[in-house]
């Protein structure tokens, strides 16, 4: 059996072990892993380097509209490409519904903007912004094609009421999808955010109070009461505080299906970057909003210790001009200030270089919050996310050393906010099913080379991983295994 | 490359992943994982079969003295036969130090005792129960040969005060070694079973009370209030109560460096079975004591949501006879009925069938727990308790449709407590560095074949996995690579 | 100086004190408490009896519509009566606000209801269901004319959103008056409420999973939250849930401004008696509905460990006939039954009896449930609830060792759910300011005797109590005595 | 009825109520409370003045050697009569047992240090340092003199063992006794310390570090699991932590007996007072240790809420100077330094200026903090704490609006941790069983004036109150009043 590339003499990280190995790859799968691989076409020499799955961006604003209709200045070329230089092989964006809109039309929509341009393997969470008995009754039929998660809000004008959550998660569990849910309490932000502007508080820096932490913890825990009486899976993204990743904890504890995230910014930021001179405090208007010290390591606790399964970027790439942030003008106040920031090329460097190179997490977690758990949760294990047989060769290869200073990235934003910052360690060779995307600071893939993937249900025992049937000892276990 | 064995057709499970390989394995230790491995001088056929890890017995009695000074009745090759029966290839039993003996001494009893016998390959954690000065100074050396975990007792005469504990883990704190604890408040269970007896209650079923679940709840609280202040990992085994889990889950929640274990009797038996007629009811006896079926709904939840990372045996065979059980007579209170029961055999089994074939564990769950998580918490990964290239061959394959009922095991003990439960899936093979152990029945492995296993310290972030090193960006990374 | 009235040779029993004295009364208000009081006009002998503040029955539904607009059966004379028999001397219905109209039209439509027909003194708890800005202007108002707490839905078509809720509180906070809520998540109610009807469950039996503990202690998280964004103090109506009482119990801890209550039907009654053949089980539909006797012993712990300050009837007189319960017809779903249950006349005998009797709570924590924590949290304490110096004598005289049978009561109800159960202790002279309303069975009192009773607003330091000013030391502390 | 004095024009604050009344008085008893009393030898003019019962000092080392040896700088003279300046007419100092010592020498001892000295009326907590099975046998006739609370230490010299608390524990249940605790792990603060000191760290700052609130909180949780144990009522004294009180409050909420209280050091001072140049710091070393702001913050959220019942002072006299703080010399670690500060005339005036006057409690929970509560929970109510008929005439005049700065106290001290605070509000008058003990800045009553208080024991429902008894019906409730 020969292969078509072969990655040599590299430390081999999984979610699990780390072990030394090589890799043999063949039409793109990952088929032989070997003390050595030596019938190859082509090699790729992953001496003193760290060979792991590809990233998996699972929380990314990619060639979509924000609410106040901003469209963000990454679309699948630049974001994807961003992406692949920040270590990863595949990534998730939003196809988001506009009212009115079928989901069919919304997908399509989104193949039109995603398939010409995308260098990554990707595929989408649906946002549900109209959730008629119409669009309920499309779901099953989005399932089917594998977007098996789909992301619902509770503030913004596209937020769901409980009963429509309720009506929504329903479904998603009786087909084995996951749900995925913004958590802020929507009339204690506007109540805030409406003080604050008739006060005459409009400067960025207000940004903050106007979305206190208790509007995410009662959301968190309102989420969490509606998944329990709909018997439903969820997913809380973008956890920002300590008492809403208690709550996650909590729930998990007690045999909830209850996963959740966590972003960067609020792990390496805090609202005191909000409080920068001029409007410069605009580029970190985020929502949630950014938190503090002791907030942060409070997360940093839950993610060592697994009740947070993701550190994901939240990339919503709004420009600091006025095709994104000053959309609205520049005599605004933070209300029309868009909402997001970019991140999708810092994720894994900051993770790696604060978590692994500091001690804080080992590199098998490392592996874990990055890409594993991400395919485990949204149903692309093992194709994704693993060094199995059978993979896709979607393989990250790192530099642990190499010492640098974020500054421009490869997205279409002009400016970074964790710019400045020092890093320990970088990815120097991102492949995709085995070709090369990026590989030593150029990108090498086409746009358009990357491919939808169909994914998964949810487990439907509830736990995640790939679908484990119901063993039934008058069958042959032989016709279920996969 | 050619090699010595080859497992084909079957289907791999890991912690994390399930997929379709072939195994290849020479000298002992897996060195090709591939779609096909052909050149193999011996082949199993792995057909409609699961390979996973062998796996490892983390806490078990062999050839250990009770306190009482009870021999039990299986030693390192009954015990090691009957583990391998139960789809294990490694064992940790204890290595008890006796009152006024050197730690150098108690580790060459029991190496008498273990070597010429075992068919599995084992390690210790050594049981300390006299910490003097001059015990607390040779423990460095120990954990330098290796045996980098090991027990205390907060209760039996055997107990430790807590200063002793605080000594006791600040030196394994500084080592990297994991202190384990049996948690009970000693003073609690005398003055129960002191009133219990002095009321003329002696029959087994008031074994029950005079262990109340508080006992546990108190020591599991002030083991980690300890841990906490003498900044070392920890390690609780066999929880029982519902409370004690949440002190553990919580723990880990606010940053501690905090495992534990559940045991299969705590999920599968309840106090009833202490009521059975005549002294039955003294083959259910064993500390802590069995509970109820909402603390084993409980339990499942941890064991689920992964803040219990084991389900170990606790097998402490002691037969119910006046060898075992009745040692101090049949004339007796609960009091002085040996406490423990076999199930080193029973482990695997039983948390497949209830467990993955009930739908309430991932298959990989059932390897995380039985087997993966072992090796990571207790310093073998990825050399035990691993698919992965390097690691020794220890691999059970199991028909995971086979139904069976539970009835009389490979040990040297005269009942099974959980005979007559209906099991679906049963190990098949089992291999030990690449030998055949058992395989369809038959003991295949000599007694003395099993080696002693080196393990590394507790990883210095806490968090386990293989040793992640500081990194420092001044020296090369491949020095520190493995 | 001599009095109108003395009550001698009594064992008086406050919210601290079970201590012997006289009372003597003139012009409706205590003026003298001594060891003896010889000068008076007319004396009651209280040999053998207690002697304690009137009750004041602060949660019941009196001449007031349904949501389903069935009126109850109690108008203010037999419901003032029943009350009366029932131990109390005070009481506070609901004046519900219809939609559209202002609050000065609702106070006067009540007005009209209660001056002619009350025995007893009252005030009104104004229901809001449509704060429109001009009806929030309106309360301020409310508030001057001493009535000073008010109550919101969070269910019922009469519900009000969270925004709705946070502008309440934000004004109530400013003004000093209590915003009480029934808290259940609407949304949740309704849906599982169609689930059963459309799966055919219609019986009185579903009434109780329709409604779910999940859905009150959801709502219960809310309010809390909300009220703590709006810095406003809150009183939880009706807790049926012991996750419901423990959020109670830790905002409490926590520094909350929150106070709660439960209800003999949470205490006394199950889901069970839902179950009764026929349509018996109607009468025991109320809202939150009857839960089971785990729930009824976390409920009275909370009671004896203050973290509920109230126990009240929510007196719902619906009749088991064509005017109440089957208004819609006796061919209907639970949905379509009158909600709720008469208990003014049995909620003091039954916690006396089952509280007092039975060692649960003491005397004194019997007078402070009843009566003086009801008068503190609703700003009419030291006037009633009080036997002190000024105080309106509102008092009970209590034969602590009668035993009888609740049967029929006094009200206009033609069922009462508690029938049957044995009763210790009896009410058997109500004095309301110093008249006798009730005496040894008989109805002493006129129709119309009753006055409305000024309230205070919520204390400033959010501790309950008569208002503590802040004391200036610039300024003569007298001016600021009352 | 004539008075001997009568008390007039007051603003009377009891545990629940304020309201004017004056207050008459007959051999040394309160007979009368009404408008006006009019007919009394001697009057005092209340006018302006706050009129309440007399503080009960509920904690506090008088006449007392240390563990160390050190007797305290106040005996029965100068320390009653520095309460009396500070607002008290009765405390409770502790008998302290020697080991070996039987309970009747230890009661002998401290009646020849208390009865010729004391203007106070005092009882004794004993404590219990060597409970050998014959001085457990004596315990119940201690409680039948009427001592019926006694503390253990789970550190010290003095401390017991877990079995030895049981048992104690459980003789008390018995008897109705109340066990109070001072609870820290002893061997962690040993451990601490020496660490502290091995390491060179041993000015007085160390004392913080040295016995961390993980100590007080793990025995916490112990101490009460042993209550739960042995069903026995528990006092947890000077609670200093967050989780401590948290600890305490959901003990009550799941139906425990427990109760505990903080201090005015806990609430005022914080270990930065450790920090004072030279040896100043030893002005500020007691046990449990100064904390820090939040902490204090989150202790007044608990005094707030009830969870901690009382404030009081642990006066533990120890003089800054060879006598007392420097008996082992000045040239010490801080470990040999004599723990405890005095506070006993600055208690109530600190609790009214910095909780009543500053609006963080009530004028009534003042009270209930600062006297009633102790006299229900030490079984002297309603003899002591209340202003009820026949209560002992122990009352304190206060002028709410004098505005004064904390310097020397009347306390054998030569410091004042205190010192330099401003005070609002100061007990003008303070009357024991009727007889001016302090007034207007004088010194009324004679040494040895005070009497013992004979207490009752704790209600047997667990609800502290007066004893309420089980209610027969069969027998004449009259037979089982007071």
């Amino acid at each position: 059996m020969s292969h078509n590339l072969a990655i040599r003499g590299g430390l081999l990280a999984t979610a699990t072990e780390t072990f030394r190995a090589d890799i043999g790859i063949r039409d793109g799968r990952i088929v032989t892993i070997a003390e050595a691989v030596t019938d190859a076409e082509d090699v790729i020499d992953a001496t003193d380097r760290i060979v792991m799955p590809g990233g998996i961006e699972a929380h990314c604003h990619i060639a979509q509209e924000s609410g106040m209709g901003v469209m963000t200045s990454d679309d699948y070329q630049s974001g994807s490409i961003s992406a692949a230089f920040g270590g990863n092989s595949c990534f998730v964006p939003f196809a988001a519904q506009k009212t009115g809109q079928s989901l069919a039309e919304t997908m399509q929509t989104y193949d039109g903007r995603a398939v010409p341009k995308s260098v990554l393997d990707w595929s989408y969470h649906l946002i549900l912004t109209d959730p008629t008995p119409d669009v309920l009754a499309e779901l099953p039929e989005v399932f089917a094609k594998g977007v098996t998660s789909f992301k619902v809000f509770m503030t913004y004008a596209t937020r769901v009421s409980d009963a429509q959550f309720l009506d929504i998660l329903s479904v998603a569990g009786r087909h084995g999808a996951l749900t995925m849910v913004h958590a802020e309490n929507h009339d204690m932000l506007d109540w805030m955010a409406r003080r604050m502007v008739e006060g005459g508080n409009v400067a960025p820096r207000y940004h903050a109070p106007s979305r206190p932490g208790l509007a995410e913890e009662e959301a968190i825990n309102r989420a969490i009461s509606l998944a329990r009486l709909a018997q439903a899976p969820l997913f809380i993204v973008h956890v920002s505080t300590q008492v809403g990743a208690e709550l996650v904890a909590n729930a998990r504890a007690k045999g909830g299906q209850v996963w959740a995230e966590t972003c960067p910014q609020y792990l390496f930021l805090t609202r005191e970057d909000l409080d920068k001179p001029d409007m410069e405090g605009a580029k970190f208007i985020c929502s949630p909003p950014l938190r503090d010290t002791s907030t942060q390591a409070a997360l940093w606790q839950h993610v060592q210790a697994g009740s947070l399964s993701l550190v994901s970027s939240d990339h919503a790439p709004y420009r600091y001009d006025e095709t994104g942030k000053f959309n609205a003008g520049h005599d605004i106040s933070f209300r029309q200030i868009a909402n997001g920031m970019p991140g999708i090329e810092m994720r894994l460097p900051l993770l790696f270089s604060e978590g692994v190179t500091k001690g804080r997490i080992s590199l098998n977690q490392f592996v874990a919050l990055s890409s594993t758990n991400a395919a485990q949760i949204y149903g692309m294990l093992p194709r994704k996310g693993s060094l199995s047989i059978g993979a896709d060769a979607d393989i990250a290869i790192w530099d642990p050393n190499e010492t640098w200073f974020a500054d421009e990235m490869h997205d279409a934003m002009d400016y970074n906010p964790f710019a400045g910052i020092k890093v320990t360690g970088r990815p120097v060779t991102v492949l995709g099913r085995g070709r090369r995307i990026v590989d030593k600071g150029e990108l090498i893939a086409e746009p358009g080379s990357g491919q939808f993937v169909k994914r998964a249900p949810v487990d439907s025992t509830g736990h995640p991983g790939q679908p484990v049937p119901e063993l039934d000892p008058t069958q042959n276990f032989g016709a279920i295994l996969p």
